[in-house]
Parts: C-alpha cells; structure tokens; sequence
C-alpha cells in the first residue's frame, strides 16, 4: 500500500493533497509502543483524476477504529496471536470509514461513505476499489461511529464471542473482562438481551457505574481495587460462572478458572494484560485442571474466520440499534496525530468504549 | 458400602468369608499417597445364603481396573477435578469385574461374570444387584482384563478423547503424552485407525520402542531424556500439532501450545502430572494466547457425562478388538495387597498398559 501511496506523490499544484500518514520504523516486540517505532510523515499525494488508476479510488479518511489486535501486528514475532506482520517503512492499515473523492470504478463515485478493513493509517489515499469493503447507505439512520463499534470490529468480536462460541442460556452467568471496552459494552449488552445475569470487570469506578447504569450490567466491580479476586467472585457469583468472555488473560482467567460451572464456555477474544511482553514473562495459569474436573470448553476465536456470518450479525444488530437496546458509547480522538497515543489508551485502561480517531469531517 | 459390608460379618462358620478390603483412613490432598491414608483391613463376611437380602447379590472380586482418577477421590478438596470424595473409614470403590457367589435376585445366577463402576475394593462382599452395570457373555470371545482396558474406562476415555472430541481428520498430526499408559495405548490406535500420524511421548526408552512396535504409533520420544521440548516437538512436528490428548498438563502441554496448528482440539482427558500438588504449585501454563492465534479448542471431558455413548463406544471397540485392530497390554498386579502400590504405579511412570489388579483366579 505504502509504496503505491508514494508512487502517487507528484508535483503539481492541481489536484494535490498533503496527507499525514503513520508507518512502521521498528517492530516492538514487547513493552508499549513509542515513536521509536511508529512514526508520522508527511506526503503530497495526486489527487487529480488523471492520477488515479483504472479500477483505483482516492478517498478522503473520516474515521478509524483503533483495536487492540492492531499490537499483534507489529512486534515481529508471531508468538501467540500470528497475525500477520505489517512491513518495515510501509504505512500501517487499519478498519476504517472514508468519502470517495475521486472514482475509476464505476461501481463508486463521489461522495460515497465506504468501509474497508485495510484502509492506510492517513488521511487521504488513493488505493484499488476492490480493497473496498462495502458502500454505507446514508440512508439507514445508523450513525457512522456505529459502524466502527456496534457494527464493526467489536461489535463482531462481541457477537462471535456471546452468541457464537459461548450461546449461554437465559438465566446464565456471565462474566466479562474489560467489560467497558469496545469489545465488552457490546458483549455485555448481548447476554442481557439473551436474558443472562451479566457481571463484569473493569478499571475505574467510574467505569463501574457506567456499565451498570449505560450499558445495563447487573453488576460490577473494578478489579485495580481487589486485592483477593477469588473473594470478589465468590461475591458476585455466588452460583458459579457459566460463561466467561475473555477480553484479559493471566490472572482473571486463572481465578474465573476457580468458579466455573460444569460445562462452562470460555470464549477467548483476547488476552490485553498480556500483549506487552513475551510469552515466557506472561502470567502462568495453574489450574487448568478445572477445565477437565467442570468439563469446560475454552476456545480461541478470530473475526476473518466468521466473515460468512457478517450479515447475520449486521442484521441482527441493526435491528438492536434501530429498537434502541443496544447503546454503543465511542471516544473520539481527533487527528491523525493521535493514533498511537488512542492505541496506547487500550493497554492502560483510561478509555471507556470504543476508541474512535476523526480525522477529516464527515 | 463399607458399613453395609461390615454389618453382614457373622461369626458363623457356615458361609462365612475372610475378606481383605482397602479403606480411607485420612485425606491425602498433596503428595504421593502412603498408608497413612489407605489402609488394608480383614473382615469376616457371611455369604450364607440366608444373610443375602433381598435384591442383593454377594460377589467374589476378580480384576480390579486401576485408573489415575481414582487419586482425585482422597484428596479432601474439590480443587481442579471435583469428584465426589470416599468417605474417611469406608471401603473405596472402584471399576471392576467379579464372580456371582449367591444372588437373591432373579436376574443373576451363581457363577454370572458381572460389571461395575462401583465395587469396594475389597475381595468379596455383599451388595446391591442394582450396583451391577453390566453382565458380561463368557462367549463374546473377549479376556476379562479386556472388559477393563480397552472396553473399560481407558478405553473410553480414549474413544472419547479421540472420537468425539477431537475427531480428527485422516493425515492430521495426533499427538499423545503419556502415550503407554492405558488411555494413551489406546488412543494412539484409534487415531492410527483413522488414518492420523500418529506420535507419542512416554517417560522411557523401552515404552519408546514398545508404542511403535506394539501400538503403530508412527514414532514417539522419551521425555525424560529431552531438555527441550520445544526443539523436540519441532522435530516431530514439522507440520505443526493438530490434535494434542492431553493426559499430563503442565509443561508439555504448554510446549504444545508453542507448535498448534489453526482450529487445533486440545481434548482434555487428565492431568496426571499435576494431581499431587496444591493448585497455586502447580506448573502454569503462560502461553494460553496461542488459543486466540491459532482458534483453538481446548476441552475437558468426564466419563460418566457421555454414558449415553458407552453403546456407540462399545461396538465399535468390539469389532476392532475381534478384527485384530486394537491390541491393548496389560500390566497385571497380583493381590489385593498390591493395590496401594498399583495406584502409585500410575504416577512414577513404571508401568506399561492397562494397570489390573487381580484378586480372585477368573
């Protein structure tokens, strides 16, 4: 991507655009990620409609969804999540929505809202139109931040993880980690509406209020201020957890492991506390033993191998949205300028909902 | 059981039996178990026929199946396997097969071989008809150990591990830990039968030898004598782990973690290198993310929760064992004396096969 984008830079005054964009320098393999390693610059990109190729479109970015997977993306190793590495000097890609600018492809034309999940970290592209995921009808009343949360990455995270791998009963118990993310304010708002009790964890008190009064927790607690969280789950599940969503890893997964039911389902959607460091200094969990004594299934999950029920799930959470049962709640950061410090906010826990970067004005 | 036997001694001459039975004199919930915890008593038992009563059977004990879940019944905790604790100064129970000596139930007659789950461990005793599984038919051409092995609990838990859980495809990499033992000998067959490659580790160089030579394994290793199972799993696998049945946990199964394949099932059939230590010694396991990465399933399973398929199991094991398929060993103990020692065989590594002890000539 990156090598076309500066291809594309050219000299002429007409049809021009500076554009910021974020590139790797240096893959970090654990600890947070600084400038050392992403690094902003700045190209003149042709615009002009002679510049853009056949089957090619420029677009104008509005929003990016910044997702904690994206870490897995750039430490140079492949332990434990194996997504694939984005290169060296090239610009990173992210989920994202734009406006078509300029069009060779009949299927766009301009002023179109499009989505693709490999659009550039920049604020103007040119890029070929099949790497367009779909075209956002204006028309459907659903807010386009909406597409990043409830409708996007963590809106299907959430859904694959609830409905999909965990499938609890009404009546259920069920706990979830980070349960103000983007991830948890949706899968939290899932298991209420199957009729589950729905407990979660999260990082602040403030957040704790949140997801009880805004996104409908039954209960909550902040796990910074438990000192025995064996304690506070033998509080908050006094008849045991029949599902467990894990958005954290290490030490909650180890003491969930002490109050799992029979036949309990552990979706795993990831594992946040343990992106940072490798995989010999991650927290060790001890009592795996209680997945053969309770019978339980633990199971990883990853969004590109569900695509063929993408519409399922956007069909049923439009439906939620328009009947007004499920309420996203989305932090905005404006400028390009402030994705990595919106990356970082998903490890330090200082964010509530899904992070969202505006970068032009939609 | 235990008061029910030593209610029927009588000091008649007539009829009476001098019977050795095991009993539980104190929890042992870490360590290896001595005879601080189980110790061998003698009672007298009548087998008079007029002390049998109603719907009541009196049994001379034949094999016993000796099988490592036995350890998670003396603990005195519940921690990781929660199953139902023995009772302290009560006889143990157990699977096994015993000869009808009276029955004052019409069902079974003097010299019926007869099944159950539930026998104390004892060498005669008086009890329940209801308490009999199964009848076994002296024609069906299959040995009695037989009924214990690979038609018993190792060979369905192996059935299940491998069947149902993990159902694997022909040409999928089967790895199996405790591979000699009475599940693993099995299991490895099973995968063999399907069509899997099939490799196995076990804790010496004559087992080695013994899985390729005796049970097809296509190759295997010592893991006493490997300081890195990392490098020794590479060389195995170059492909990568598609099924891993786990019977030992801790470090190999984390080392296995390192080398899954996508959409890899880890059924979870024990742990038996984890059962003689507190929850919070055991070894933790810090590479769980591999899970999300690689989609994989881990799943503990339990015997008695798939006896609706113990038909399914049972046929289909019956006609390889008569075609010649699956050849289990046995390593028989003789005695009801030995089986303290017959326990603790299973978790030194020092026996091959299916450990029996038998009490009473068939």
């Amino acid at each position: 991507m990156g090598e076309e984008v500066k291809s594309l830079v050219v000299e002429e005054e007409m049809g021009v655009v500076e554009s910021k964009e974020w590139y790797l320098v240096s893959y970090a393999p654990h600890g947070v990620p600084t400038t050392d390693h992403l690094k902003l610059r700045k190209v003149r990109l042709s615009i002009a409609p002679e510049s853009i190729p056949d089957a090619h479109v420029a677009i104008e970015m509005l929003l990016f969804s910044v997702d904690p997977y994206l870490r897995g993306r750039f430490t140079g190793t492949l332990d434990g999540l194996y997504f694939p590495q984005f290169e060296l000097n090239q610009v990173i890609t992210i989920f994202g929505i734009g406006r078509v600018k300029r069009s060779n492809d009949s299927k766009y034309e301009e002023g179109d809202i499009v989505l693709s999940a490999s659009f550039p970290v920049a604020e103007y592209c040119v890029m070929p139109s099949s790497e367009i995921d779909a075209k956002i009808d204006a028309a459907s009343g659903i807010s386009l931040p909406d597409y990043l949360s409830t409708l996007g990455v963590p809106g299907f995270a959430a859904w694959l993880g609830i409905e999909v791998v965990a499938d609890p009963k009404p009546g259920s118990n069920v706990f979830i980690s980070a349960a103000s993310g983007g991830v948890g304010m949706i899968a939290g708002q899932l298991a209420k509406i199957r009729g589950c009790r729905v407990i979660g964890s999260t990082g602040s008190d403030e957040k704790v209020r949140l997801i009880k009064e805004e996104f409908g927790y039954d209960d909550g607690f902040n796990y910074k201020k438990e000192e025995d969280l064996d304690a506070v789950l033998s509080k908050f599940f006094p008849n045991g957890i029949d599902v467990y969503l894990d958005n954290v890893g290490g030490k909650m997964l180890e003491s969930v492991l002490n109050h799992v039911n029979k036949f309990a389902r552990i979706p795993l959607c990831g594992m946040i506390s343990q992106y940072n460091q490798a995989w010999t200094e991650r927290e060790g969990v001890r009592n795996l033993l209680n997945l053969v004594g309770k019978e339980v299934r633990m199971e990883g999950f990853l969004l590109k191998t569900h695509f063929n029920r993408f519409g399922d799930f956007a069909k049923e959470i439009e439906g939620h949205i328009k009947e007004g049962r499920l309420k996203p709640k989305t932090k905005i950061n404006f400028g390009i300028e402030s994705f990595l410090d919106s990356l970082n906010s998903l490890f330090s826990s200082s964010n509530i909902g899904k992070v969202v970067i505006q970068v032009n004005k939609a």
